[in-house]
């Protein structure tokens, strides 16, 4: 087993690539190949089965990449389909529920909230690696579907997203959540209208950059942590809008270079 | 060919249903075969290639169907995929646009504004049908990318809604707009808040009506406008969450019966 293959990252759209940013800032000599099922975003609306679906086709795509590791950066995939996706992958499956889980833990916190889609929040999965991880915890949920397109929109300092985001939150701050942790890739988007709404007291907890220490501390044989920085990303996506073009951009600072549309419906 | 054979609908989601009730209010004695592609929804923020194929994919599962007649109850596929599916298609194929555009000229107004989701805006496909069948007169149009998530989180009649719609239509209203086309199946959900933003003498043009009359007068061969109310409704989805089924729910008055979840990924 080479080293020299690329890290493959998965997301339903453009929200993983803040995973990836993490990862790339962490292991700049590692070559990235990135699948965004954006034909078929979202995922969070959608049911297990169909989910889980999809993230098979799209592990199945990035095994023929050749690619040497499966970071899963969605959490709504993770959610539903990480045993699916270890048992039917050749290589080793990194989801991003576990390192946020540890992350939030890490904070003190006694008091957990988490956000997300309807997809994970129904799912139980944050919930139930909190009370796993530390029984001591006190954890709540709550879903936030308009987040991802106040995001996809560009409205992560907008009134209307602190308003939105006062509404959704308002159970989980009167409950007195000392962390939350922001269970969607998309979500780090919205961090200035979010912490403006939680006060400065509460801290959200991004899944990305703990993903990127688990990779390193789970994997260590397989990553290289030299800061050379001659590693390339090539991003792939099931559809490629102008809109999806323009979050991509606004996440990685640049125009994704290395961009191709594939089809992965029904990749088996 | 025989009358009896079902009346075919299709639309990315459940918007579509709004149509579906305008066209049983009037055509109560005939039977209609759903589809709500949920699984791949939204189209609005997807590239015309992909919203071609996936109408193309839906149009052949619901001819399989042995429908009479097929129904684009969403204006995005309408706007992208109109002629693709005409050509396609054994039998004949009515959309959204050109009966909403004409009920809009039937309003008066002489400067008509266009609302829906960035694929349909982007197409121009009403913009152009307002110019050829009226020449003379002023079009403006605008995307509302928020307007869809706020319909299936129920937010119809809402501040937020409120606050929302005035942003994206005040280019519109200061421009002097008489008659707005809600150009999204989608949209009548939010006419409380998007009336109130408007106000009263601004008139918003909902297609389903029209929709349902031009099936009436340009297919009168292919229909039987008895008003015996034996028809049935048959509804399949590509994905049942409990969020489509509530919206569904919501639309329709009461929970959907005959439903059934279908694969239609590929279908040719």
């Amino acid at each position: 087993m080479s080293q020299d293959r690329p890290i493959g990252v998965f997301d339903s759209g453009v929200g993983g690539l803040t995973v990836l940013q993490a990862l790339r800032d962490r292991l700049p000599d590692e070559d990235f190949l990135y699948l965004g099922d954006t034909a078929r975003l979202p995922y969070g609306t959608k049911t297990a089965a169909t989910v889980r679906r999809y993230a098979l086709n799209a592990a199945n795509h990035l095994s023929a990449g050749n690619i040497k590791l499966l970071v899963v950066a969605c959490n709504t995939a993770t959610s539903y389909a990480l045993d699916a996706l270890a048992e039917a992958s050749p290589m080793p499956v990194v989801g991003v529920v576990l390192p946020g889980v540890r992350a939030a833990l890490a904070t003190g916190a006694t008091r957990i909230g988490v956000i997300g889609t309807e997809g994970t929040i129904r799912s139980d999965a944050y919930q139930q690696a909190l009370s796993t991880l530390d029984p001591s915890i006190e954890v709540a949920a709550t879903p936030c579907p308009l987040f991802v397109p106040l995001a996809e929109e560009g409205w992560g300092d907008h009134p209307v997203t602190d308003q939105i985001a006062r509404h959704y939150l308002k159970d989980l701050l009167d409950w007195g959540a000392e962390t939350i942790i922001l269970g969607c890739t998309h979500y780090p988007m919205l961090t200035a209208s979010l912490q403006r709404v939680v006060g400065p007291k509460v801290r959200l907890v991004d899944s990305a950059r703990a993903v990127a220490d688990a990779v390193i501390v789970e994997h260590a044989d397989l990553v290289d942590v030299a800061a050379g920085g001659r590693g390339s990303v090539h991003i792939q996506l099931t559809d490629a809008s102008d809109r999806f073009l323009r979050i991509a951009t606004s996440i990685l600072g640049v125009e994704p270079e290395h961009l191709t549309v594939v089809d992965i419906d029904g990749v088996a």
